[in-house]
């Protein structure tokens, strides 16, 4: 049977594996990235990765989907990659050379996205995807394919949702991503710790690290912390007016939220997300907003990639 | 030679035409809507000038487009049409049923975007109009179609540019429209003229009635009014900004810009808006940008049905 090879690089770890013609995984791994070492070191442990997966299976590897956070070119080359030490390469030529197997470079958003996307519905053309987790990806879907514009479409996280507003990592000031996600959250969090008023995120975060962990977020929450229900519920806000304007841009047949804030948080934040995006649309389209979560997890990068790598051979049939 | 009717209604007056298969316009007037008087009132009207029509040629006409400011379902039915009395009537029915020929009804903005696509280009994918006027129309052009999403989408005049902003027609705070459009103009004449300082606009409304014209508007701001000045200022920089957050999520290949007052002030609006479009676009797409204005004026919306009613019938060739 037909096997496909998939690879989720994230700026901490590689997830990867190997399924069959039918959306089974037969192998499934973790790796850490360790992109601190460079970029020859990152090559190798993915040259290392595929090597054992072929060991698996050495005459019926059809075809191999490697997500990277950054901007693709054609599927083929890193245009721009901010956390792992990809400059302009054009992974695809360097993985078929070497391995001789039809090869797929997608945005690892793009690639969670149509994971769920296929996973989880066939009726919808056009749906937009929306990851909170440290920053905010976004993917967009139309006619049931994903859209990349000019390329590197979908930067939802950076649409201006506060004129003037907080500046945010990308350089711009009022991004969508300033407001909801961890990062978000952090810049609030440090700034009320110098005040009076005590949280358990104060020392959750010494505990995390540099970053606020989404379930410390939520263990605070549930413990009625009052800060950590202000950042909930900002999150949410901003979060459900940014949908607001995307239905009245866009009006698609449904958004698909996920990333690690929404898979934590998610169930205490939906109904007002919901509240603020029909508040933000216009009366035509208010009633009839889509919002789901997603389904997959941290397989959805990998089942994308299986997915994408599949069609683009036309192998559809299952 | 194959013909082809196009109807643009407006809340003002009907612009019709009669076009050939090269797109040669053989025929071309205009009548009072006279959208007071009722829906009977103006489907008669639409009736009387269909049959003019079809007397210029009684065997040939192949199609019929009438664009309508209004939602539309499947290019059929008008749900909704604030400025003429037609509420959930399926117009392509109703004109099919009495003259035996295919009709297509399209949302006017969506006509007119089309009518400069394809007028103006054949080379790019995906385009965003802008059309401002009283208010701010908008069309999304993705994959060389018109995208209307579940029904109705490119609402562009009504994202949220301001949080909790000045409030809009359309029951909404902050959309784009409230910021860049000749009604968001008015709302500020209004406050100003309230105080001391003078401004030829006041001059100009008195004499344009309720609502100011570009045309006031542009001879005001040719003669250093400082109101006008302001009021075109903060036209281009909203309109920028709107535009570098649809890059940010689109990324198309041209924005296209029209309505009366880019029409008319848009040579004094154009840098400006490209200077805050760059400013809002996040860096791997602001040197990109690519921003035209219409060229078809009055026209574009027949020219625009004539495209769409041709495309429709598969008539593709000249």
């Amino acid at each position: 049977m037909k096997k496909y090879i998939s690879l989720d690089v994230g700026g901490s770890n590689i997830n990867y594996a190997l399924y069959d013609n039918n959306g089974e995984k037969l192998y499934n791994s973790k790796k850490k990235t360790k992109a601190v070492n460079g970029q020859e070191y990152v090559l190798d442990k993915i040259f290392d990765i595929i090597d054992e997966l072929i060991e698996k299976d050495k005459k019926n590897i059809e075809g191999i989907c490697i997500s990277i956070p950054g901007i693709i070119e054609d599927n083929s080359k890193i245009v721009f990659c901010p956390n792992i030490p990809f400059y302009n390469i054009n992974l695809k030529k360097i993985i078929e050379k070497k391995f001789k197997i039809p090869t797929l470079i997608e945005n690892d958003v793009n690639a969670a996205m149509w994971g769920e996307w296929r996973n989880t519905n066939k009726q919808y053309n056009n749906g937009i995807g929306l990851f909170v987790g440290t920053g905010v990806g976004g993917s967009i879907i139309i006619n049931d394919e994903l859209y990349n514009g000019k390329g590197g479409a979908g930067e939802i996280g950076h649409m201006n949702v506060v004129k003037d507003g907080i500046m945010c990592g990308c350089g711009l000031k009022g991004c969508l991503e300033s407001y909801v996600s961890k990062s978000g959250m952090m810049k609030i969090i440090e700034l009320e710790s110098k005040k009076e008023e005590k949280s358990l995120l104060y020392k959750y975060l010494k505990e995390d690290g540099s970053m606020i962990k989404s379930s410390s977020i939520l263990k605070a929450y549930l413990k009625d912390d009052k800060l950590a229900k202000n950042l909930v519920y900002r999150s949410s806000e901003y979060l459900g007016s940014a949908i607001g304007t995307l239905v009245n841009i866009f009006n698609p047949d449904i958004f698909i939220l996920g990333g690690g804030v929404i898979e934590s948080i998610g169930e205490y934040m939906f109904e007002d997300i919901l509240y603020h995006a029909r508040e933000s649309a216009m009366n035509s389209f208010r009633d009839d907003i889509k919002i789901v979560s997603t389904k997959l997890g941290d397989d959805a990068g990998i089942k994308g990639g299986y997915y994408l790598i599949k069609e683009y051979l036309g192998d559809n049939n299952a």
